[in-house]
């Protein structure tokens, strides 16, 4: 049971609560207000829109954003996008340009609304938390049922009551606070918790500001991240010409948390996450001196007009290291506005930054790739290894200071240091009050006799969704992968430039599953399937995990291209939320051992056996299972999670068949 | 005989001639002051240096410019970008960073220097003609040889005197008068020749104007082209901080050239190219109304300050069409600084522009590729299918009045009509008398004693160049391609996302070879090569080709790769300059018909033999070659255009081979 009462996040909850109660590790189903969507798992969502015969979205606001296929090294970018667009007049939905901007800091400067719920198929939804709304990442069948109208089911979390006092010292910003939070708890340390963000320290960080913090909470694992609305928040919404949206908002003052911790501002420094994992975080200063090849300011971790406007403070009038490719990712064509009309742009571009179009650009592994083994930092939220496109890259992770300061040195630096050493003080940014606001790149939803009219521009490269069969009562096959803990979705689906251009085409995108951890996976399943012989569907086949399973991005991805090679179980020790749903929700069995020892009992090519399986997910049935090792003749307990509407969902292969049969 | 004299050509010409006597179609030797390269062929050219065994540079300056593969996608460009820093230090060359700007301007902006020569391995190098330099494109290879204080030889060719007179009307722009050129002559309408500008028009044309014109002097096939150095190339100077260099150099009053032709500025209007040849031009008003998803503004043919300030005044406080994608590729970070400045980068952004780091992009099919058959209008000099990274593209070069005009109204249109119908007068734009002059991304060459000490840094996408083996006495094969008229470098060797990050791995882009053309040569190339058992080299092969074979880019990877898969000999009707000098270069034969009709009476397939090659290319032989076709029993003459040197050249199986021989 339990003990918390009186946070925002009960009441953010509790607003929108349509299904279950709010008892920690319980289903519960959420009202959605608005949605986003990005491109890269857009154009699957539209075509789920499609297959779900929607006619017009029903939620308040839902956007289509276009900031991950930006490249265009083929027609294929330029196609998503045309059809993205027609998708987006067709269903009722806004349409944000190519250039428009970076999903996440984009709809929070349009649309975000404190109080309001926002599901979207990205996981770093939950920056909008800065604003005081309930937001979620998930997978993108999620969000298109939610733009149908029906609520969002999540697992009731933990509430975590992070207590900030004290003010940042110079040189030390917001990405040091969530740094600082990875430092102390790692990436799987807010798993099935919202951290809820309270206390005096608050004060002193802008909304945007919270959005740094906010943002990585998904690096922490956390459901979502909640930040009060005040007003720091009603200076935001001025700013975007949006005071009217503001809604004060705060946990009573009596309010318990689940957890509880605490981070006194005033004694953080600069810190920076090592390669290859947002928890390898270290001060700057114990790494200083190595030598970098590459700086990189932007995405949606260091989104606002501060981030970049520091950085050009720093390097404004001087010159950045020779050997070092300084990169300025722009995240929305208004702050880059804005970043001009004050001169930093006119500094960064002096000082020999290579300032590029507003998008995800390198966070995404488009294009910016740096030199195998050479050290490149990034303001990045994420570095799992090969995220940048480099095989054997050196990704780490820190604040604009940091980045900035390194790039003039050539080498990883501690602001601080390198300002003692030069004799600058600490950046005191004037920043404009009100943002060059200018919607004209976001295309209004049509209206709905217009809308009827609209076809859908499939280009050759959307495939459609495949249709999966349901769940077999016995399920036998190998294990055709067996991988160690927090197994990113990068690593089961790889985004980056040659992988991107496919998300629209399964079959094609699923030549590169799991290609990360092991290049022949997606060959064994083929040649699985030819092999099997029998009308079972092809290649059945199982995949071991370790602790957190499928952690990192939202993309669905990485449920459908291992489930259209034959993969129809998974048993790990445990499961990133995100990725655990979006396995059920395309007929994946996604299994948990009792025993976490029986983990290392299983080896790659043994094979598995789980039978009388439409009996095991019945409703009502004991979550337990037993698996059969029949290389090894053992037995193991394993179970689900599944509640009675997603165990329908797995037994009939998927959530879009499940629907189907139900009508 | 010449009949023509007195003219700038052969006064530049006749201050830097070693070797050879200026009669048309005579062979003649330059002096060579400056060298350019950029990343495409510049990974090459340094490996050649290396292969030459060159401690430091003999010119006065030479340049590595990185432009073309910025993108990044994986860590291959990056690498390229440390191995060509690596290599300036190294031999004393200037390296000017990613982001610092595309070779062409930013060598006439630092660089540039009137009677001086510039000998560049890319096609556009001739753009620097816009200062009165003798400056022209060529193969890698022949660049190299010039920065190791050789002479570059080229053919003597005609001098073609182009009067301007009049004044360009309103909305009419430098790119219409070159795009009047080629409306007139065609993609080969200036083979062997220089193009001389002379005429009271030229006051009207800013040093930049030229700039336009000289570029696309390529698209015509010209030698290069001409431009006096007068009061616009002074005020050039003057605003880049180097007046010192200006030198007045015009043709003598009574100069008389080879060829004359004549433009009454006055009486020009908007041209656009149709897809899919740079020869293809109409006036914009006769296409009008076509729809379009992309306008380009950027590329080495509309590189100035005013062009994109003429666009950022034409969409100023307007929004560019929902449906198109509004793309501005700043040639310099220097003219980028400049934009931003003046306000125009603000008045881009605003109307919607994605603004992108400056180099080529998508000139070069590094990004920015259209959706499959929808039309994007590029103030770009090319426009060959499958350029853009699209199949089937619909690529259109304009001005930039006419592309940014086309991006508010979404369909292709005359500028002029647009103003009419909006009441805009024509901007008249007020540019900086003063550059934004910063050469703080140009690293300076090393001191000789400090370069000697420099390591290349080889990454492993660092191929080395391929041995090639003497030219047989007897050579035979099957014709392995048949292709037509005006086969560009482009489809010999494709540029593009895909295939530029293996420009420095040549087994590995040998894989792209006439891949657009017929994506079977590879493959048939190689089991030629597994077939053929002996051990005179792998599958030696024919390709027969057209007219004008080899035009566009003078990439002399269109060469290398072709002879790493076994092309020994190509027979076409003619050929573009360059590419015959890096056929040459490689050890590839190449033969011309002597009578053309016979091209029709080979087929692909057939079986070629060339019989005592080794007495045919000694010193002194007669041009003439029997050229047998075993599958038809039939005789062709074909001929060779080699002097005495490339004879020697051509047996030894390559430049560098011959060079080895000499030592």
């Amino acid at each position: 049971m339990t003990l918390s009462h009186g946070t925002l996040a009960h009441r953010l909850i509790a607003d929108r609560l349509v299904d279950g109660r709010m008892e920690p590790s319980g289903e519960i189903g959420l009202r959605i207000d608005q949605t986003l969507t990005q491109d890269a798992t857009g154009t699957l969502v539209m075509q789920e829109l499609d297959a779900l015969d929607l006619d017009r979205v029903r939620t308040e606001v839902s956007v289509q954003y276009v900031d991950h296929n930006l490249l265009q090294a083929d027609e294929r970018n330029a196609e998503d996008h045309a059809f993205l667009r027609s998708a987006c007049r067709r269903f009722g939905i806004w349409y944000s340009k190519p250039g428009n901007g970076v999903s996440h800091s984009s709809h929070m400067q349009y649309f975000g609304a404190p109080g309001r719920t926002l599901a979207g198929s990205d996981s770093h939804t939950c920056a909008a938390g800065a604003l005081g709304m309930l937001a979620l990442g998930t997978g993108g069948l999620e969000v298109a049922l939610a733009m149908a109208g029906r609520p969002l089911h999540v697992t009731m979390p933990e509430i975590w009551g992070i207590r900030l006092t004290g003010e940042l010292p110079e040189w030390v910003s917001a990405k040091d606070v969530v740094l600082e939070l990875l430092r102390r708890h790692g990436v799987k340390g807010a798993v099935n918790r919202i951290l809820e963000y309270h206390g005096p320290g608050l004060e002193g960080l802008t909304a945007m500001d919270r959005h740094v913090i906010a943002n990585m909470g998904a690096e922490l694992g956390a459901t979502t991240s909640v930040f009060p609305s005040d007003a720091a928040v009603r200076a935001f919404l001025r700013a975007e010409d949006r005071e009217a949206d503001f809604r004060e908002l705060a946990a009573e003052p009596d309010a318990v948390y689940d957890r509880t911790d605490e981070i006194d501002l005033s004694t953080l420094e600069p810190l920076i996450a090592r390669p290859t994992s947002p928890g390898n975080v270290v001060p700057v200063r114990t790494v200083a001196g190595e030598p970098i090849g590459q700086a990189v300011i932007g995405s949606s971790a260091n989104p606002g007009l501060r981030d970049f406007a520091v950085a050009a403070a720093i390097v404004a009038r001087r010159q950045t290291h020779p050997a070092v490719s300084f990169d300025i990712n722009p995240t929305s064509r208004e702050i880059l506005a804005d970043l001009t009309k004050t001169g930093s742009t006119f500094d960064l571009i002096s000082a020999g930054a290579r300032i590029h179009q507003a998008g995800c650009l390198g966070c995404i592994g488009m294009g910016q790739a740096p030199a195998a083994g050479r050290n490149s930092l990034r303001t990045f939220p994420r570095n799992f290894p090969g995220r940048s496109g480099t095989e054997d890259d050196a990704v780490w992770l820190c604040s604009p200071e940091t980045a900035a300061a390194s790039a003039l040195t050539g080498e990883i630096t501690d602001p601080r240091d390198w300002a003692d050493r030069e004799s600058v003080p600490y950046p005191r940014l004037r920043l404009p009050e009100h943002a060059s606001v200018n919607r004209s790149m976001l295309e209004p939803p049509l209206p709905p006799e217009q809308a009827a009219r609209v076809e859908l521009e499939r280009g050759p490269n959307i495939s459609g969704l495949p249709d999966f069969d349901p769940l077999p009562d016995l399920l036998e096959g190998p294990v055709l992968l067996k991988c160690g803990d927090d197994v990113s979705t990068d690593e089961i689906s790889p985004a980056g430039a040659k992988a991107l251009p496919y998300r629209s085409n399964i079959p094609r995108l699923a030549e590169f599953t799991f290609t990360r951890l092991d290049p022949d996976y997606p060959r064994r399943a083929a040649e699985l399937a030819d092999d099997s012989g029998d009308d079972s569907g092809p290649g059945r086949h199982f995949v071991v995990g370790g602790e957190n399973y499928g952690q990192g991005s939202s993309r669905e991805h990485a449920a459908i291209t291992p489930r259209h090679l034959g993969l129809r179980a998974v048993i790990a020790k445990s499961y990133a939320r995100i990725h655990r749903q979006n396995l059920a929700n395309f007929g994946v069995l996604a299994l948990e051992f009792d025993q976490a020892a029986d983990y290392d009992r299983i080896d790659a090519g043994d094979r598995l056996r789980l039978e009388n399986l439409h009996a095991a997910l019945a409703l009502g049935a004991e979550p337990r299972l037993r698996l059969r090792n029949t290389t090894k003749d053992e037995t193991y307990q394993v179970r689900h999670h599944l509640s009675d509407g997603r165990r329908r969902t797995v037994l009939a292969g998927g959530t879009i068949a499940a629907l189907a049969r139900e009508e």
